[in-house]
């Protein structure tokens, strides 16, 4: 099996990938005045998704861009190379491995990101775990904890489709046409890996990270990091055509889509006001979701208060 | 949990780190001309340790090693940083986890590593893994694929102790105080970064890897890799006081345990045998184990053909 990933591997023409797979580590050209970043991330069998119901193919291109979107989450990081563990029952069809390592490689390939070498172990299981080392001047980074009270939130992608995505897959039933685009939401969420570089090069966002857990907790994050508090606020830019189709048809409030959504892989950020029209100059397509607040409490417009709070 | 680990993380003062635990990404000082090492390894409950059997404490220092065992099978490669991921169950006591990351951070800062981040996931049975990051001149690494007809094979550190030593786990029954350097050598590998340093940095090895899987592996890996065979030779050296009493008392045959045992993780390298006078001298204590040679077959020499051999 370690054979068929080095060969497969092999046809990756990387220069900066200096060794690539096969020996006891990868080495890879680090580029002068530009420091290391480094990030991981997990997908388990019965946390992150279900078997037989997802495919390899699905499982590696999603691993590729969660890993892909912390790196967005950094301002201008540039991902270089990856590496994949992968713990697997004895029982894994080879043509489970074989699809799942092309379709992650693939991916990282499309990204402009070598697959470096990994490491396969037996476990009860699948897991698959990934971590890409990428460059950076730390200058052109955004981190967590730079927000102001009277700081702008911001939020670039979609949000709250990808919990929708996940709904119609656990409901076992096979999804309406119309509701497809959400589907894709939860299995290739769109990776702002651009965003995240013009973000970081021009200095636009004092605090920034990627949407992993839904808008309340990176906000959330935000806040607790920047030692603010935070007032909430979603208006309808945020709420997308299908999770409009989709609550309208559930009777769902889509706003504790928005709020609470996991998985959506967008950006949320705080913007000083001084920056908030060059920003929205240059994202016009972001949402607005309210403001950093002196304090420390995380408040809700009464329009976006979600009614189960505590549930989520 | 993760507020934790960044507190405890948020103890390490190391100039290198930019930017630790906490963020979607660490940051890492690049050094000038220097290569980024990379490598990753895994534990998995059932696997690689048997619960509750294995303490925290033994996994997470067991973790770090492996891990930095693969820096030393690169030559002059020098260890930085690392992530860890971790998957486990929900019923996992927090004082494990806070004892198994203790212990891996503890174990990586005595080899000057920092614990810059990571990952938790929700998992059926425990896994751990841990990825590594370092530095090197490209020209001061060493790879498998080098050996030649010819070349001298040499093993660093202690071979087949670590797998006497999980005999005396698997048994279950409490060890013989004559027995407890076998435990160690499965528990606390020692690892080989310093010899490491010196053979890439004075370029004494033809190819070079650690040996995580046992002699007979390590030789066959480095053979195939470069295009060679060898013949394998176990002489008297290499059996260390511990696993002679071990095997005596077991009536096992010692060069079985060499051969075959794995989880070592000294080094097993190819000298061309105009550096062996300088490899000797340097190393007088590694022990020579054959001669790589032309063709394709790992043959052993008569003593030490193990009996049982298919079965490993």
């Amino acid at each position: 099996m370690l054979d068929f990933i080095g060969r497969l591997t092999a046809r990756q023409r990387d220069p900066r990938l200096l060794l690539g797979p096969g020996d006891d580590c990868a080495l890879i050209r680090a580029a002068p005045g530009r420091a290391i970043v480094l990030t991981t991330d997990e997908m388990a069998e019965g946390t992150h998704f279900l078997l037989p119901r997802s495919t390899p193919e699905q499982i590696g291109r999603k691993l590729a861009r969660i890993n892909l979107s912390d790196m967005a989450g950094m301002g201008n990081a540039v991902p270089v190379a990856a590496l994949c563990g992968a713990g697997l029952p004895e029982s894994t069809p080879w043509q489970w491995v074989r699809k799942f390592t092309e379709a992650l490689m693939s991916e990282l390939n499309s990204f402009n990101v070598s697959l470096a070498g990994g490491n396969l172990t037996r476990s009860d299981k699948i897991h698959v775990y990934l971590t890409v080392t990428g460059e950076a001047k730390p200058s052109e980074t955004a981190r967590r904890g730079g927000a102001r009270p009277g700081d702008i939130i911001f939020g670039i992608g979609a949000f709250g489709e990808a919990r929708a995505g996940l709904e119609i897959l656990l409901s076992g039933k096979p999804a309406e046409p119309r509701f497809k685009k959400l589907l894709d939401s939860f299995w290739l969420p769109p990776i702002q890996l651009e965003a995240g570089a013009v973000i970081g090069k021009r200095r636009l966002a004092a605090a920034l990270m990627d949407n992993s857990d839904g808008l309340y907790k990176s906000v959330k994050t935000i806040a607790a990091a920047s030692g603010c508090g935070a007032l909430i606020e979603v208006n309808e830019d945020a709420l997308s055509p299908a999770l409009a189709a989709y609550c309208a048809a559930r009777k769902k409030n889509w706003r504790d889509y928005v709020v609470s959504g996991g998985e959506d892989y967008g950006l949320v950020l705080a913007v000083n006001p001084r920056k908030a029209r060059d920003f929205i100059e240059t994202f016009p397509r972001a949402c607005c979701f309210g403001v950093m607040t002196a304090g420390r409490d995380i408040l809700f417009h009464e329009n976006c208060k979600p009614r189960n709070f505590e549930h989520f």
